[in-house]
């Protein structure tokens, strides 16, 4: 038995958790910085409610909705600027995976002289402002996780900073949030959090607990996939689906992720293809290479979700994304020489060579 | 849905995880205080560990190896005042329940003055010595957990010191340091990690995440009662043993427990029952009296430990532990006295009534 396993971050899950946990909040500092997007936040009651708590607790606050989608260095260092010039010594996420991933990135910039050539360093102090997350997707899982995902130019591709450092103090999970959220990104964010719990079972890393949890989610998902389909998404669906998309944060945060998500980003960041849908168009041909090799395992998770073969799961899958986007060979050819090196590719259950991520690409699209 | 849950520590399960996380243990304090008792850390390997790691780490030490069975108030005060003379910086936990729980109340004492009168407030600074738990019993899941019970002699019971501030930053979890436990503290202590599934389970608190964790400790249990029956405690059962009672532990840590630990205190207080028998001797009698109310949770738990009756429970219950000890009406009156006052009482999903709470004493003996 090896097991290393860690989730410092408190989770609260339930309606009305931001009002009923405004005590913790106030625990946390005198001056909030709140990160979010332009948007949705002031449309799902979330950025109203956190307002509320802070002006009932006399906390002052200064509010960053600059982030924008796919999160830059760029924004990453402009938010940890506005949070030093307003002097906060706490930040609260609002958002999907691009507001919480930022909202990271910032609190430690806001209290660290990092070049963004050590950004991705691992390197950091200790010194990082605490964080109170408030997911309103249900994919990311970001909220327990110590990840930060930004998109560097330079690059040209989506990089990872990781430390302990970043995980949340807090995630207040409230499924009233998602309410506004359209359709078609309540499925791309569910897709993402299938492919965590996924993933995570397919790591080198994976343990007893992160696989009970990862079970745990994609059980919960299933569950999810017939009203997804039927457009029938009701609070309760919503509520499983942010419920499982945390356990799937929970799963990566100690597994992190296989060649998929490598695979992905590529995907995302020069096809404008979502990042879950990106996984999600990628997964059965994963669940393909893998079936050769860890048969049993493969058998273990599809049957978690109910599909008794890879055929079945792929032909889900297919229905519920929809058309595909194009992509040609040579895009799949110039993407493998990029996701050959990330590091999540040697994490993969069974490492994938060059070829066979040519492969499980041309076999997706 | 509501879910309330935080396991802060980092948990480490293997063989030779001590060694291996040595970098974990030098980034920890420059002057360690280990808490132990006076013989078994010693025997079973795990002190040695130990101290050539710090050795190798060029970390110096102290050894405080006083700590008895069922730990006091005086044990905590007289620790603490051990670790400001020797300026330790750091706290090692070496040992079952009672050194883990003696060394959180050191760990706190040994940096904020707490007069006895306060100890058990909840009101603490954030002043505690970090620490590192490395359990050598596979029971209690103090490694995991905010709580250090400690005997009361005013009292006359014992009582829970409890805190976030108390989880250890680290627990270090190798089997091995098990192997010279004796079968009769080895089922004590797997009766005690089954309780504290099983209560977690039938707290007002249980959720869905302590409820998977829980059923996955009850099954790993009950998976090993076979072995225990038939003296055949292989390395494999101690570490799923092992395995199961830390998992118990964060159960516990987010549910607390119920009726059955208030009753099972003043058997270990008075009569000298071990506390994991104790519990284990009114297992049965408590799901006798959920049955009429909450018959669903009960036969929930009964098969995920591959019973069909709790008669089919009682009857291997009573085949591991053996003649059971005398314990007199007006005994189960006195003690009941005290039970009904305790807050875990309105912390299970039913709560007895003191007429409960003999009949349940009476049922048991």
């Amino acid at each position: 038995m090896n097991i290393a396993y860690q989730m410092p971050t408190k989770v609260i899950v339930g309606e009305g958790c931001v009002h009923a946990n405004a005590a913790s909040i106030a625990g946390m500092g005198s001056n909030a910085l709140i990160v979010t997007g332009a948007r949705s936040a002031k449309i799902n009651g979330s950025q109203d409610d956190v307002i509320a708590v802070l002006t009932n607790n006399a906390q002052s606050y200064a509010i960053y909705d600059k982030v924008m989608s796919n999160p830059t260095i760029e924004c990453a260092y402009d938010g940890a600027a506005f949070a030093k010039a307003q002097g906060c010594d706490f930040v609260i996420a609002i958002g999907g995976g691009s507001p919480m991933d930022a909202a990271k990135a910032i609190a430690m910039l806001a209290r660290q002289e990092i070049p963004e050539s050590e950004l991705f360093s691992g390197q950091y102090s200790e010194d990082v402002l605490p964080m109170v997350h408030i997911p309103t997707t249900a994919g990311t899982g970001s909220e327990v996780t110590q990840y930060a995902i930004l998109t560097n130019h330079a690059a040209q591709t989506k990089m990872s900073l990781a430390s302990p450092l970043l995980f949340p103090k807090i995630a207040l999970l409230d499924a009233r949030y998602m309410s506004t959220l359209s359709l078609n990104d309540t499925v791309n964010t569910a897709i993402d959090a299938l492919s965590h719990a996924v993933e995570g079972m397919l790591t080198v890393r994976a343990n007893l607990i992160t696989d009970i949890l990862a079970a745990e989610a994609i059980k919960n998902i299933a569950f999810c996939i017939g009203a997804l389909k039927q457009s029938a998404v009701t609070p309760d669906i919503r509520e499983k689906l942010l419920y499982a998309s945390m356990l799937g944060g929970m799963v990566i945060a100690n597994t992190g992720t296989t060649v998929v998500h490598a695979m992905g980003y590529p995907l995302t960041y020069f096809k404008d293809i979502d990042h879950g849908r990106a996984n999600g168009l990628l997964m059965a041909a994963f669940f393909d290479f893998l079936q050769k090799r860890v048969p049993e395992k493969v058998s273990e998770i599809l049957s978690l979700m109910g599909f008794l073969s890879v055929e079945a799961f792929k032909s889900t899958m297919n229905e519920l994304m929809g058309e595909k986007e194009k992509v040609t060979d040579e895009e799949f050819i110039k993407f493998s020489e990029t996701v050959i090196k990330a590091k999540n590719v040697g994490n993969t259950i069974i490492a994938p060579s060059k070829n066979d991520i040519i492969n499980m690409y041309a076999a997706s699209f």
